[in-house]
């Protein structure tokens, strides 16, 4: 379940952090900490082919759970707000997976930082609320296109679609439809690896992908047949994510924060 | 120790993979088989500034040594040589390792892919041998520079310099001559990562490097409290590394394959 924090500040946020697995919070990660500072515009970025977009782009990697985090900034505005405010850290959620949120969003939103975009795609099948992350088509975003595709596309792979709610037609039908339409050279991060990977693309994962490239009732097939162990961190992973993470000291869940992006 | 392995066709070769860890190919890894077909020009890439630069870029993970791997293409070469010549896979690996390999490198070479280099540079410290390997300073180069580290300079950290013929004043020396002079927005992909970061910059490294950004007397202090246990693999990876990881079947060292480039 991919969900959003953005970062907040007085001014508009022009950063976001997401990551598929909020029990992965309480593992030895590395700390946003490093990133407490105005990013200066000579800090490295994946650069873009539009001059006037900067994104500012890291991926972050958490071994036990095999989950990535990433963290996205808009270099190119002019107020660059400091990442040190995680008190006023807002979570962002799919409606649709009925988990809390300060933000809840559902397919054709578009989230904002500084002056790029996500839009968000509803691909469900996984679970009943996956959605994907997009970047924003237009002159002045990143190009190439990125897609965080959460659970539903993996490297090479795809989510289980043995619980929460999971559908392997369902999970078909969101990637055929709302990821493999998009450009090939979109790259594709999703929120699990196991293999080593760290991106592909559309344009691969249409050619190389082993599941999806199948037709449906074969791709069923196989995710039926895949005999999967229960999920190791399930019981502590699933409750944490239905409420975007927050938990106290004692491990009691806690109310996200409230408030307005 | 940082090696490259360029894979060859009948034509110039195009693409280079390269590793740190020779002792990483018998795990459990990501099969090169996926790229076993000419790089389309709709294929992803990270994208440069320069129009006429593109680069394939790709990084690998395996988690048990921690290491990454590296490919990396031209795709705007004519020619675009398929991948599935493993067979002829030319070794390269500095003359200073004194270690065997088809082509032995010393600081100031360039390599060739395609229409794209990377330059060679000594950075001895973590051992006699480390060199890092720069992308050319150009117009049809890819931007920013992307600079491959190895075992010299780590995300917020570096590699340890008891072992081997290490050094911490040469470490200290050759980071600052060689990698902290390069522009700020250089990025940086080292051979290891323990932490989950999967790149840096060297603004970034020059910021919050929390060895690096010592003076010298301060780093090798520290250097020489690390306390670091005896490396896990080491008893397989050093003999390994010392012919570029060719290795038949019963576990015996063979000699790597001889021929020009």
């Amino acid at each position: 379940m991919l969900r959003f924090h953005p970062l907040c500040s007085p001014l508009p946020p022009s950063m976001f952090f997401f990551r598929s697995n909020s029990y992965a919070k309480t593992l030895d990660f590395p700390s946003l900490s490093f990133y407490k500072t105005r990013f200066r515009s000579e800090m490295g970025a994946y650069s873009t082919i539009s001059d006037s977009s900067k994104l500012l782009f890291r991926q972050l990697f958490e071994k036990e759970s095999s989950t990535y985090t990433y963290l996205l900034a808009d270099l190119g505005h002019p107020e660059k707000p400091a990442v040190g405010r995680l008190p006023c850290v807002k979570s962002i959620i799919s409606k649709a997976s009925t988990s809390k949120a300060d933000l809840l969003v559902e397919a054709g939103d578009k989230i904002y930082f500084g002056n790029l975009f996500l839009e968000v795609r509803a691909t469900p099948g996984h679970t009943l609320g996956c959605v994907s992350y997009v970047t924003g088509d237009g002159p002045d975003q990143p190009r190439p296109r990125m897609a965080f595709t959460g659970d539903a596309l993996l490297i090479r792979g795809c989510g289980r679609t043995d619980f929460q709610g999971g559908s392997s037609h369902q999970l078909y039908k969101s990637v055929h439809s709302q990821i493999f339409t998009l450009p090939k050279d979109t790259l594709v991060y999703p929120a699990h690896d196991y293999k080593g990977f760290t991106v592909s693309t559309v344009g691969e994962e249409m050619l190389y992908n082993p599941r999806l490239t199948k037709d449906e009732e074969t791709f069923k097939t196989i995710m039926e047949n895949l005999n999967l162990p229960y999920p190791k961190m399930m019981d502590a992973a699933v409750p944490a994510n239905m409420v975007c993470g927050l938990q106290d000291v004692a491990g009691k869940v806690k109310e996200p924060l409230s408030g307005s992006l």
